[in-house]
């Protein structure tokens, strides 16, 4: 694939992910009673909340989400596409699910390879592509008064640290970006699906927690 | 208005938003029943935290408040009167809510320019205005175990929405920044002063939410 | 003691204070019955973000702990045990409140000297180490669905804050850093330990709150 269409291609990925991202955000606000303000707002940082932490911990600032103004219209339409149809959208749930997956394995990447361009090592850059990929969610969940959906034995987070960590590594070799990219992609998507699949669940502590 | 008298007034209106929005963040500790020190910080995190959002995000560090320490007594002492003398203060209700509009409108606009005068695009620049003026009471309610009250069908994210948008559009024009501003910070606080007196109300979602 | 000593001295102590407090942070995990990855983030940010709210706030991007990933390895090895042998590591609260007070000491006055030595004036570099000792506690107890636990009648804060002072004031004369950082360290550490010993409380507001 040329730089160009791999470059057109990346961005379309993005914006995908950021509005199905986004609509999972409005979609809290939705079931949780809140006003329309409330659907854009959590739209909005579900889509662009993870990117934002990691700009920010690594000095990109501003995040590119505020320097370029079209990745601000993708949530707010998300936003209201989800509040005034949400009946409908609703009930795309297994597809969301599995774009969401998409969503998380495309940021996992970009976050973690943009991390290692800020000149992180690999350990921190894997850690902040993770970030990336659900830090929006989380700070979902917390403006919306719930606990993380992702601490309640979902497995979400650690195919989005494995993908990273995939990416960061071959970012080492001299295989060509888009090979890099892709093996990281994958590894997330094919982890996160299969947990999904096989409902795999993060391990709880054992015995009783003495408080 | 010469530049001078301007720029004495914006920092009296500044700290006037500080205060006004710090005493909102103390009045919220109080009445959970929390201690001084949650006035202090729930305090400071209203009264300053909008202006750490925009700032971190713009890369405009360290926030002014940080750099200009009678910026922190203002909130401290907020904090501190509250604390003391919350019955009083809680009986100054409508009087806090018209000051907390003139904060918002403030807010909104000041958080708008400063955006603009780091080389944000309009759409960001308004955006970050708005956040300017609501940032801290949702850092309030988070801290403070609440859904924030902006969610719940008050009108009042809009109006610093549209009173920034003002602003950062007519600042592309030859008007001077007085009138700018001036034309913002009206649009915002008559905005939110009908939406109070009318009781007008953030649509919420319709029909059942397929949980 | 030499340059050399005191350093390693440092970056021990530092270790140390993450390791005990990300052990707080893993537990408050297990007890909510969370995730083995909620216990290994919420031991990260609890161990981590009082540096990195500083860090981003002063504009010290990337902050240490990514610059440096040995930094990283210590929070999650404390997860790891702690979601593990959380029953064990339950049973020694006491040695846990113990050590947390010495991370506690620590961080206020490392973090406030970082805050002067990026040009910060007193009282906002004395804040931002009592921010850097508390910060990564208050994240925890919102992240894990609670009002922080220092906002209610704990005496925390404010040991921090009259510590981070202490080793701010005595940085403007000319006694060496050790001393410096030992007096604020000493205050800090003395007065959270009495404040436990004598059970020390936080004032609560007065009278009714007229809600």
């Amino acid at each position: 694939m040329p730089e160009t269409e791999f470059a057109t291609t990346l961005v379309v990925l993005d914006l995908t992910g950021i509005f199905v991202f986004a609509v999972s955000g409005a979609l809290v606000a939705v079931r949780k009673n809140l006003d329309l303000f409330a659907a854009l707002v959590l739209g909005g940082v579900t889509g662009l909340g993870g990117g934002f932490i990691r700009d920010v911990l690594i000095g990109a600032t501003p995040p590119a989400a505020l320097a370029d103004w079209r990745y601000l219209l993708v949530p707010i339409a998300a936003g209201l596409l989800t509040f005034f149809f949400h009946a409908s959208i609703g009930r795309l749930e297994r597809v969301i699910t599995l774009f969401d997956a998409f969503g998380l394995a495309l940021f996992c990447v970009t976050g973690a390879l943009k991390a290692v361009d800020y000149g992180l090592e690999p350990l921190p850059a894997a850690l902040l592509g993770m970030v990336t990929g659900i830090g929006g969610g989380m700070i979902r969940d917390v403006l919306a008064g719930n606990v993380p959906v992702i601490f309640e034995g979902v497995v979400y987070a650690t195919p989005a640290l494995v993908g990273a960590a995939v990416a960061v590594l071959l970012d080492r070799t001299d295989l060509p970006l888009v090979v890099v990219a892709a093996a990281g992609f994958s590894t997330c998507l094919g982890f996160r699906l299969l947990a999904l699949v096989r409902g795999w669940r993060a391990p709880l502590p054992k015995g009783p927690a003495n408080v």
